[in-house]
């Protein structure tokens, strides 16, 4: 895999003084009809050996361009703030929006390959690391990101050369530390995981491009030809491509079973059984977060269901019983200009909570697999694939310690006309009744499909869907806030 | 000064229960007016003695209200990102935005009161830190931030009763520490500091105001009033308020002579010596920013300077001094959605470096006293504010150990033309002399005595400007490479 790049490439430098003023003409023109576009964020990604030139081709790419329109990110020791998310959220709050220029030295592949080398990952986790990072490349890919991987090598005698070169000049002699000697040692090794891990990672979407690191002019303006390339081409394609997902065949309905239509109906409660059972399970859960393990956890809280099913009500019983200074609700509406120009759940993740604190989504990421769905606000290919999009997030939530719990609010269609009369008498102008709630209602069937494949498809063992028969409020504010505290009990 | 509140006041729960259901109509009417008029955004802010009911006047108001769009935030120990920045960065980015509520406890004032009770502070500090703090919330308030900061109060037998109260409830018993008994020693020193820090932060802008805490529902119910009316009044206000600032008399320009035209000119430079000489201050830079001392500053560079000036160029020679991986260039137009939605220096926090790391502004907060002021783009009274808040802002910088260097490049009119007609020369996009740059053009001087005005009111010892000669951009580069290079030096 890197015979090509350890031919000992080199550019004269008469060649290159020819070729350079071109090409950053060329590179700088396209940075600004990037930005003009405004349709597509640029992520290169360099990694590779030590020593192989990855910060002298960030710094000839932000010297050829505009740098003022580059953010260059290197991913050190994670702050404590990024400690308490899950991993991936230091990359997501790194990543450029549309019509910029993001540079990640060493993004999330750098982990998997220098635990393997270490010997503190297992040959099926990196295997697992391998998978979680081709479908979230394929995921920025699909959401217009433009991935562009460079991979800088030098072979075993090259390496050696170079860290002493550096060594031997007295200007560039703090590059070389101890640690580069020490992980020299284990070039053999690297060499051999890196290539597995290269060719893993390397897809349609987001493969490696593997440059030869010896030569500075045949480096830069390989890459520079590359990026170059690459902007242009995806400049000028048009939308509208093929959808390349299908959705997997599903048993045809025969009858009127569904996982919505299965549900037993909700206990019938009185008011006065309702405030008992209310108290008891609110105190519970305050009890429960003054837990002293409580901090090492964090709380993810879904709340979908029909309009009027009853889901800022639910959600308010649960607020009640946490100490506001520990909760967050995201009232989930239109994205503002900042989300639109991100990767559809970057919204979602900029909002995740630290430890010992709740997020309760009212509605959520699952927006894209309903109402987007139904009322046509993306396409099909978009809504297929956030199913799998959906589940390998909320399993890295899991993973994180985080408590997620998923609600479904049903009830049924006459149960929802009465309560839309019932609110159209009400005075009280926040249950005020608009065009689209009755528009909405026109399309219950299209809706009930949407939920009923949504459940079959993101209920998964680590974060199964609750579905709550909420034709009685009380009922199902007391199953939510018992779903909850158990939730939480069983993760303590 | 806290009589009021220590006189016993009682809500028996006959009045409570008649009073309450219109309140909570009213104040989440009140709140969904809020969002929709967009304009103002509340804050509430919480503090007072232990034990008087803050936690529990938080939860009322979120109970009573629509919790999803009440956010919440206690200020324990701050983070290492937080740590990193000014003082004040975890109030900026926790602030709510306009329609939404936000409930502080135990914000800004909790620090110099408690230091000054324990002694770590002096009085004159105290005093400072007061100054500080009415200005910085007299700015919110310009801002459109709607500030309410209710102190909850006990007399010291009363916190005594309250403490023991809680103690002997095996369900409360959680919440009182040692540490309780321990500050209820200081309760007189405690009182006495809060007397005088209230009586000095309690201003037209954002007075306290001191609620009795002995009694739930009387503390309730009085918050909760108090809020409904201050957040109805404020949505019924109309706006075009008067100027409440006024330029301070100014000597008349009774000559040509003023900062700008007073710049001795660049000196003229050969591009060889340029050469030469950027190449040592671009080492020099570099150079500094791997001195051990560097990781305990933060740079912040603005560029400011007529258009052709040259703030690109310049830039570009700074940022290619340095690994791409410590800077962050921060290109600013106009602000975005979320930005729009906040206090106006809002979009400039949200930018500050951490720890050894530049954050670059091609323009900056300085657009409030220049474009916005010349465009009409805000109102007098907005940029009129800005000298004194810019000025407080900027020590806020410095105090952290954040290099602050500001740049004005100065060219003048004739020079601008030949500059303008060369660009229009360029076949390089990027150069294109837009219809607006013409325009501004036309408005020269009202921007030259916009620009003699800033350098006068925000020139200060701490954060000095400097003026660079442009006419020579070879000169005016080195000039700005040098500058930043003995800022830092001064600085380790």
């Amino acid at each position: 895999m890197f015979e090509s790049a350890e031919l000992g490439h080199r550019i004269d430098k008469k060649t290159y003084d020819q070729e350079v003023p071109k090409l950053r003409e060329d590179l700088l023109n396209c940075q600004y009809d990037l930005m003009q576009n405004g349709k597509t964020a640029v992520l290169i990604v360099v990694g590779g050996v030590d020593g192989a030139g990855k910060s002298e081709t960030a710094s000839i790419l932000n010297e050829w361009m505009d740098p003022r329109h580059i953010h260059s990110c290197a991913f050190p020791e994670p702050s404590d703030e990024e400690r308490e998310r899950p991993y991936m959220w230091r990359f997501w709050r790194a990543l450029p929006p549309r019509g910029k220029i993001g540079i990640f030295f060493g993004a999330w592949h750098t982990a998997p390959i220098v635990g393997r080398v270490m010997g503190t990952l297992k040959s099926a986790e990196l295997d697992q690391a391998i998978e979680e990072i081709v479908r979230f490349e394929k995921m920025l890919s699909e959401e217009g990101v433009l991935i562009l991987k460079f991979w800088f090598h030098l072979s075993k005698k090259q390496q050696r050369n170079r860290l002493k070169e550096l060594e031997k000049d007295p200007r560039t002699r703090w590059r070389v530390s101890e640690r580069d000697w020490e992980r020299f040692k284990s070039y053999d090794k690297f060499r051999k995981v890196s290539e597995y891990f290269i060719r893993k990672t390397s897809t349609a979407e987001a493969p490696w491009i593997i440059v030869e690191g010896l030569d500075d002019r045949y480096r830069s303006l390989t890459t520079g030809k590359i990026l170059l390339e690459a902007i242009r081409e995806r400049l000028e394609t048009k939308p509208g491509k093929e959808s390349s997902y299908k959705m997997p065949p599903m048993p045809p309905r025969l009858d009127d079973r569904d996982v919505l239509s299965s549900l037993p109906p909700a206990r019938n409660i009185t008011k006065d059984k309702y405030q008992k059972e209310l108290e008891t399970w609110q105190g519970r859960l305050n009890v429960l977060t003054r837990h002293p393990k409580f901090n090492k956890l964090s709380c993810v809280l879904v709340f979908e269901g029909q309009d009027a099913a009853g889901k800022g009500g639910a959600i308010r019983r649960v607020m009640r019983a946490l100490d506001p200074r520990i909760y967050q609700g995201i009232p989930v509406a239109a994205p503002t200009e900042e989300e639109r120009a991100q990767p559809y759940l970057w919204r979602f993740w900029r909002h995740l909570p630290r430890r010992g604190r709740f997020t309760v989504f009212d509605r959520s990421w699952y927006g894209r697999v309903l109402v987007e769905r139904v009322e046509k606000f993306c396409s099909e290919n978009d809504w297929m694939r956030a199913y799998t999009e959906i589940n390998d997030f909320e399993r890295q939530l899991v993973r994180n310690k985080t408590v997620l719990v998923k609600f479904w609010l049903q009830i049924d269609k006459d149960e929802q006309l009465k309560r839309f009369k019932e609110r159209e008498k009400t005075p009280f102008k926040r249950f005020k009744i608009t065009e689209e709630d009755w528009r909405n209602r026109e399309k219950w069937d299209q809706y009930h499909d949407a939920v009923c494949d949504m459940v079959d498809r993101t209920s998964t063992e680590i974060a199964p869907w609750n579905l709550i028969a909420a034709d009685n409020k009380y009922a199902a504010r007391i199953e939510v806030l018992k779903t909850v505290v158990k939730k939480i009990e069983a993760a303590l």
